[in-house]
């Protein structure tokens, strides 16, 4: 397997942290990013303990500028400031995005209403990048909590650029032990990221970590 | 297991047929409704053969106005005027929507961007009715093929009575073998019916009947 250096942008908050966990635990060089240079080395520092390899972290543009792959994995809420922010370090990089647009209130989470998803706002936002939209369905928790591979859920991978789609599709070996699937163009990322909502509430409703798993499809 | 007189409006159309064709199967009275009686008698007979029970067909609002529950299995263009055109025969009723209001052009079929998905709409004309979204993802012909429940897939239901939802849950059994899982409010619609683009996508990509399974869930 290919080994890449990868920056995780926003790699302190849950979902990032996790993904950077399985990243490195399967070989590829994992840099943490986040606003706080200082707080990216502490978070590199925790993981790195846990999967037994080397872990480095720093500011996010640094370290998006210094990689192969960049995994955005920040919160919604300011997400087009961010990349803004980013696009020179972005340009030409396979840029995956987990963001889930999602709103929550007394009645649970649900997707927000929005003409663009967060992978389209990306990519529209830094057009040379070849984004791609995968990794929004996997629970934090369930990627932090063991080193197993969650080999009953599949990782869903949508995308404009098939080799990029193709080396994101690899990089989920990492979280699921097989590629992902190619659930088709990056538009629709519109409907992946907010079913995520769909996942929070059965999480809620059943007091469990659930996933996806698609049927008929042999990786 | 309850037994119930259930009108599939929009039967004659794939997802109507093989819905109906399960509910029959499964010892339901099923009785479907197209807004040509001649049509939805011809498709009725059809079912029944093929189920091997008998299953009546009619002009949609006099098949909803003598049902327990009501399946809404129409194209989403025009939804919203057969729904006003059936409200006095729906309301108070269970009436499940399993719409889809997607889009389709070059680029394959896409999610249309709403602020309210179908489910939704069903119920606001309909106010007194008891609205269930759910059925949207099994493959229309994974529904008529075979009688073989399909007990690799999961029916995802959302709505906001929970009787109504586990009457609806319930109901799911006669295509998976087990109880459909509680995805959350009525509001989660608008995440599962443009799922169904998703699926569409990977159906061509691999040639395949793809499908949902949630994992971490024992219902």
């Amino acid at each position: 397997m290919t080994k890449y250096r990868i920056a995780v942008v926003g790699g302190t908050g849950p979902q990032g942290r996790g993904l950077a966990y399985r990243f490195a635990l399967a070989g590829h060089e994992v840099v943490v990013g986040s606003r706080d240079a200082g707080r990216a080395k502490e978070k590199a520092d925790e993981i790195a303990e846990r999967a037994g390899v080397a872990v480095a972290g720093g500011e996010n543009a640094a370290v998006a500028a210094a990689a192969d792959v960049v995994l955005l994995a920040v919160p919604w809420d300011g997400h087009g400031e961010l990349v803004t922010g980013l696009a020179d370090a972005l340009a030409g990089k396979v840029v995956i995005s987990c963001v889930n647009p999602l709103g929550f209130d007394g009645g649970g989470p649900y997707g927000l209403v929005l003409e663009e998803s967060a992978a389209q706002e990306a990519q529209r936002l830094v057009p040379s990048a070849w984004v791609v939209g995968a990794f929004h369905h996997v629970a934090a928790l369930s990627l932090w909590k063991t080193p197993d591979a969650l080999s009953h859920e599949d990782v869903l991978v949508c995308g404009d650029d098939v080799e990029a789609k193709e080396l994101v599709a690899g990089l989920a070996t990492a979280v699921t032990g097989k590629p992902g699937i190619d659930a088709g163009a990056l538009r629709l990322a519109r409907q992946l990221e907010p079913l995520t909502a769909v996942l929070i509430s059965m999480n809620k409703r059943y007091k469990t970590r659930s996933g996806i798993a698609i049927t008929g499809i042999q990786v």
